[in-house]
């Protein structure tokens, strides 16, 4: 079989990064052009020297008129707001589009204008009529349209843990939907390659802090898909925190259970509704889940618990948020859109310790 | 003015260097004996290296019918147990005994059994007679009863942080009662100096995990204070994690604010509730505060903030676990117990970074 | 082609957890049994949950006389003492035998004694007829007689790092033999699973310190095999340091270069003598290298370069302590030792951050 | 006793913070102004918030006309280049200067053009005329100097490691002067304040690098120190790397001992050196120092060790870079140059774990 030819635009970058790690180990595509917009010219490896002899394609400049243009799938690993101006380009050379960024996480131009106003761009799309037609790319929620998609919009890494953390209790009407609570912590990663004062390490080494209290961009599209789970409109509290590790997203998840429900149906519930999945596992009462289980690989693990005292639902759900919450989703969901088996160049455990 | 003679048992651990290193700099104090139950003869900076030239004391044995006897303050930095059948002793040679464990949190054998339970003791108290004059050590909340006490019970880390983070709110009225959850996260060295599988180094760096989900035993103290405060009684969601830094508990709070209640209003009324307090810092809405900021001193730490899209009070509660969550709340007790000014030997701002 | 079966004793620690990974992706050998002497009956993705749907193997009691005995291989991932003892037993049943210890380092018993003297064992070998045998692991050096061996001693990790630094010099006659020094820093993962106060996360965060300085064993194989590079016996001085970091040694070798020599001349050396293999990677003067490059794959990077104003050569060779250092070499000489493509099953880059 | 009145130029990095936290709690001494080019007129707490309540002056404009310039010392916390054009101004002022950079660490414009050039820097200084009277401020080799001095050099990290290591066994005759090495290990807050793509926390947390292999500035000062107490000139092979923790410095260092030297002769004369030394502990071969030893505090710690099989001195010497290292010492040369006595402010064991 023919691979698929991959570009990566943003491809200096962690996310790109991960696309490039995932891509050399993947049996039916691979990396053909990378881009970006500063160390043109410097073999990608020069920057992450681990890919030393894996990859050595140089970056090439995105913004070069005589660039290649000939690919299967274009990965936008790049800040808000890139995507949504080029992916047009790109679809009219016959590319599909996968984006990383909040550009193509809502389908009307309305919704999208919510979730800009939080990142302090102006809330107005730049390709509003490709929105349509733009799918949220969490596999497990929305496999069928991904398959059929020219763009993807790649989830948000908080949302991704959130979204798997909750969607089986709505769907199955376990909990209320008037006081969900995701309390998130990530790892460091998740900022980005650039260096900024809050995470040089003398700084973050032994530092943790909450951020962007009740502010943070993701909870619009955590509200999105977990009301369509629900079938009702839905808000929710979401603080995020910033802690000292690498990789990991940990959301431990708070709702009121309803009459009748216990973290045993609970954990039935979760079991059922995952039991498909290939990057799910699922944990009952009493597990105690790591974030190491899941770093360095696709999976987003659960584990159902609830306090008997207080009626509360307590769900954690990690992920690794440079995999499962964004270059691993992205390789998922290219594997979805190109109707390659959907774990394909994805199955590997990660490394320990 | 003569010092106050301390003793502490259970020197060896990281509650006794912590006391140990905040005596050695303390003005009106000074210990005079080290007791363990191992490394018995060996002086206390060769376990801690750091503490060489200013504290060379020997350790002694505890159980040494011929040690001395005769303090003003025996410091238990012991596990739970150890407390409740040895204060007897030192209380009848007129010591007064600060104790960091659960044994006299509670003053009651009833309340004290759920504790124990928690923890997998037996839940009947070695001393019940005790427990009606044993008060709880937090100074914010029972300056007056820790002056007049012989044993005070030092407050677990966790507790402190969510109670200095919720007692305004409840005594104000500001929130429901109902719906509280708070999601504390905590460094390792909370864990105590003993090493485990959780705690190695390759197992910890990168790793994170809740634990004891709606099981910590620091739950029933948090319910007892913040049921005095708020004048009725109530339960709690409460979730600690560990995470990997050093020192550090960050306790994420919410509640549902009450009609009428806003961040601005809470912000006052955290701010006036502890106006007069040296070691409590009150931010407002919007102010990041990290673990960082109180690490190495006596202070918590409070930023005051609501999410008025679902109502919620968010509330950030910082400590240095080993400071006020433990030593450094010995010491302000010891303060208080003995009428000295109550900041005596604590007022430290740490190191950065 | 049928797949080398494998077996793992000891494999309930990290230097099984990683053959453990690097099997599960063969494609040329697969794991059929993994032995411990505790944890017996639990899987190995219990012990290890990244594991999870990729190896649910359980741990078999490896003192069972009922266990399966029919492998092509055999990985003793043990202590010193234990596969010098069982060997013989799984040669006798035509295994071939991996030994991670400094079991079968050594070729004959009056060597293996001055090696075992620096652990605290007795002298004598447990199987002194086997040692004429036995094949020093390190493929580089020894890869014709890996491939007819029968028993293979895997290297010392910083031998590794300190032997691959070191061998072009010698073999070229660039430095002189009586003044070399191997400065080397490991990451906490080189000590192993089994929790210890040294590796406790709050002692080791922010702590260094070097350690067994000029007596750590390693210096035995070490030296032997720079002797047979320099074609005379020679004494090297050897300091190893732990630091705070998981994965990774970094050896900094000095030499004093003989006349004529210099930098550039040491750095073509060095590519000449490794322009063949697929696990090194020579760097020239001015590079910086870092143990991340290196983190998570069974490359050795290493940078040649001097100190024009002094006359010594610098050399800085960086591996992962728990691939090349360990379960890395191990699959690699399993490759050699089955006429596998050398590199079958570990060309992977690791991942990064 | 009036206090001195402290200013510092350049307050709002990490050497500006711990002069201030020393400052702080000095008997002695007041900080009374805090000058910097960014942040003007925000309260140092506000960028250093454990120091809220402490020191809450505002960072003043270092170029302000009309700045305060009433003090008895000026604390030059700044990088190279700026204490040579600004010194004599303040000289003028009647205050003392005591500068953090490499400005006034050679009293000749000769030996100081060979340093320039290491840093990238036009290789004349700016006040050549002031250099004479410029001291080292190592106060162990230096005390006399310091004590009549009113511009002090204040010493590299690297440097009071090196030295203080290195001094007695040079100035006793116990090693050979012509194959010393130097390596040394630092943590990250040394780069200072400032982020950087190196120190960024994923790029750091589990990466370790050598650095300026044979380039280092430091080497100069270490050379000059040495050549003075050696008697002679010599020259050292110096390889600085940074490893991921925040705090210390670990120089291993290697000389050839001289025919019949041993660790025990060379222990001894270490002491004999350093017995009159408040900040310098010296321990005998078999000790394990570590840095969290000397963390926090002005100590630099020293382990006195051979390889009798190479015939090696082995020599680790540890300090806090931000302490002894930088503003440990700048206080302990202020406490001179005043007349207070040398410990003054000092005496603090640092913190553990």
């Amino acid at each position: 079989m023919k691979k698929i030819r991959a570009a990566i635009i943003g491809a200096g970058g962690y996310g790109g990064c991960g696309a490039t790690e995932l891509l050399i180990g993947h049996p039916n595509a691979q990396i053909v052009a990378l881009f970006d917009q500063q160390d043109i010219g410097r073999p990608i490896s020069d920057l992450y020297p681990h890919l030393k002899g894996f990859c050595d394609l140089p970056l090439l400049d995105a913004n070069d008129p005589n660039r290649p243009e000939d690919f299967d799938v274009v990965f936008f690993s790049t800040p808000d707001g890139v995507g949504q101006i080029e992916a047009r380009h790109w679809l009219s050379k016959s590319s599909k589009v996968i984006d990383y960024s909040g550009d193509f996480r809502f389908n009307n131009a309305d919704t999208y204008r919510g979730y800009a106003s939080r990142i302090g761009k102006s809330g107005e799309h730049a390709s509003p009529d490709l929105l349509p037609e733009a799918v949220y790319g969490l596999a497990e929620l929305h496999r069928k349209e991904i398959a059929g998609a020219r763009v993807v919009g790649n989830p948000g890494c908080f949302a991704v843990s959130c979204i798997l953390g909750l969607a089986p209790a709505l769907k199955a009407g376990l909990i209320a939907t008037d006081s969900i609570i995701c309390d998130s912590k990530t790892g460091v990663s998740g900022a980005g390659k650039k260096p900024a004062p809050n995470f040089h390490y003398p700084a973050r080494y032994d530092a943790m802090n909450a951020y962007r209290i009740s502010g943070h961009q993701h909870v619009y599209e955590i509200e999105r898909e977990l009301g369509l789970a629900a079938g009702e409109e839905l808000k929710i509290t979401f603080t995020p925190h910033v802690i000292p590790l690498c990789r990991g997203i940990l959301s431990t998840i708070y709702g009121n259970l309803k009459q009748g429900q216990s973290a045993e149906s609970a954990f039935e519930a979760y079991r059922a509704f995952y039991k498909d999945e290939a990057f799910v596992r699922v944990f009952g009462p009493g597990s105690t889940i790591t974030s190491t289980d899941v770093r360095g690989s696709n999976f987003c693990n659960i584990s159902v618990n609830a306090d008997p005292r207080t009626g509360k639902l307590i769900v954690v759900s990690i992920i690794d948020n440079l995999m499962k919450g964004q270059a691993g989703s992205a390789v998922q969901n290219m594997n979805i859109m190109f109707g390659l088996e959907e774990t394909s160049g994805l199955l590997r455990p990660g490394q320990y310790p």
